[in-house]
């Protein structure tokens, strides 16, 4: 069942004992938008805390910081930015995936898995849409959640560039500043300092960047080999799906990242109405309009020529020259 | 002497015949600002125009979309964003530099060479201190003139990410946003593309970065020849001079161009109580704390030690390891 925002808030309201669930793989919207999410409602006398079907990557770890997790049976279950229940994990889905009561998500691809899902496709991340509830629920924003939620504003927008980006944004963004949020060293620590390893790891990637079909879309190919000799590893490449896009003239751009296992992650972004979740889909994964990815198998060219072959049949429909 | 911004305020509301003066090797702040304060001028019926001592670069041309440019003898000359009368260009400086009626600018820097100077060392650009401006002289902010001064807002503080950027900075872009500025497009142009060319040349730059004083310092310098390589131009060199300073642990990020007279012309931008300002100073330049600039003769290597020289001195009043 779809619902709003009221009523989500008056459902959070009725309900107690609350594990909150990121999805897997977590990011700064899935996991700023949750802990908000967790000490606001801890804030109203609740029992709740936040988990994740995958280890909290190191610079996320601060969100955490002044969060109680006491260990309780969950009476409510609520997933944060989780499209599907296969995105919380193998063993989250498992025990969790049939039984979440409320689902808050940002993406219109969401399946509606969930008994209530509140859910807004235009909202540029989870963290605004968790913003207005924690108002809806008459919560204060201390500067301390403005930075959560500032995490997942600017993470799931590249710090406000990314055409998703609303004039609700920006006033989202202005209003955590305003409430204190750590604007300066979120934006450092997320968009502007780059380790020695991945500036490395960038130059190869870049070196490898190749253009296709008259420099309509700019593939790049992140390997094993590449991580062994930047130093790097798979932790530092979320920051590199970008880069394809950037070159002008561009309208897909495509990171394929090889796992330890020799698959193959592709990341695929757009500019205009090219459709990156249809690119996406017709090889098995999803996402946004702009921003979307699957995984392949087979051999590095096989994983390239599979995307192209779709890119190319997505550019077709493509009426800007 | 100086005023604050109702004064002038008050002061352009009794003047006419009004020329606007924009720096030499002109930025999206400078412009950006003339323009919104031209056009706002011209709406309350006066006699106003734009000029700068150098060409407007290809992609701040849309600025001047819209703006009539009327030729006419100036009885009332005001300069934006400049910061001392030199930077205005050398024949601009003869012709205009001893009669700035107004200065407007947020150099901390300015040498209070006009007759009145309203001057906020604190604020990011003198975008934001316009668009308060033309709410104080009660003129509308349509979506051409949001769109100016977002293109200040944002090119002065590298898309709101600089330790220049403020609580009003989030404000007013949110409120330029609202106000129907172009945001994406602009955040697109100057922040998001790469010519073919500038990719090609920040690859060379980046292979060519050195690291100095434990990793305290980068340093990055862009040869004549790295332009015949990369078929791209020094004006494309801006937004490299971000770039060293990203590297994790680094302090102070040098950036070094070749001119074609073979002078070398440096930026330099530094994180936390680092002086940029400082270093340059002693260089004979100068500029704002965070960033500033010097043009350095003789060698190429002769350049990098001169600036070398500086930035240890200044990173040995640093207390952060």
């Amino acid at each position: 069942m779809r619902i709003d925002m009221q009523a989500a808030a008056a459902f959070l309201r009725g309900a107690d004992r609350i594990l909150i669930l990121s999805h897997a793989h977590p990011d700064g919207d899935t996991l700023g938008s949750a802990t908000a999410l967790a000490a606001a409602l801890q804030g109203m006398g609740k029992t709740a805390a936040v988990q994740c079907g995958d280890p909290i990557p190191k610079n996320f770890e601060f969100l955490f910081d002044g969060l109680a997790q006491p260990v309780f049976t969950p009476e409510t279950v609520v997933a944060v930015d989780v499209a599907d229940p296969k995105l919380l994990g193998k063993a989250f889905n498992a025990e969790y995936g049939g039984r979440i009561a409320l689902c808050i998500d940002h993406h219109a691809s969401n399946i509606l898995y969930a008994a209530q899902t509140w859910i807004e496709g235009e909202s540029a991340s989870a963290a605004e849409m968790v913003y207005l509830l924690l108002q809806a629920l008459g919560q204060e924003i201390t500067p301390q959640q403005a930075s959560r939620l500032f995490v997942g504003v600017t993470t799931d927008t590249g710090c406000l560039r990314f055409s998703n980006t609303t004039v609700r944004t920006f006033r989202i963004a202005a209003e955590l500043a305003a409430a204190g949020a750590d604007t300066y060293h979120i934006i450092q620590t997320f968009f502007e300092t780059k380790t020695k390893t991945f500036a490395a790891l960038e130059r190869l990637a870049l070196d490898g960047m190749r253009l296709y079909f008259h420099d309509r879309c700019a593939l790049m190919c992140i390997t094993q080999e590449m991580y062994r000799e930047s130093g790097s590893d798979e932790s530092e490449t979320d920051r590199l799906t970008n880069l394809p896009r950037q070159i002008e003239g561009v309208r897909v751009g495509v990171t394929l990242r090889e796992l330890a296992d020799g698959e193959f992650k592709a990341s695929v972004r757009t500019h205009g109405e090219i459709n990156a979740a249809a690119i996406c889909k017709r090889l098995g994964g999803g996402g946004h309009t702009g921003a979307a990815g699957c995984t392949l198998h087979g051999t590095k060219q096989q994983a390239i020529n599979a995307l192209l072959r779709e890119v190319q049949a997505e550019l077709d429909t493509d009426t800007i020259d």
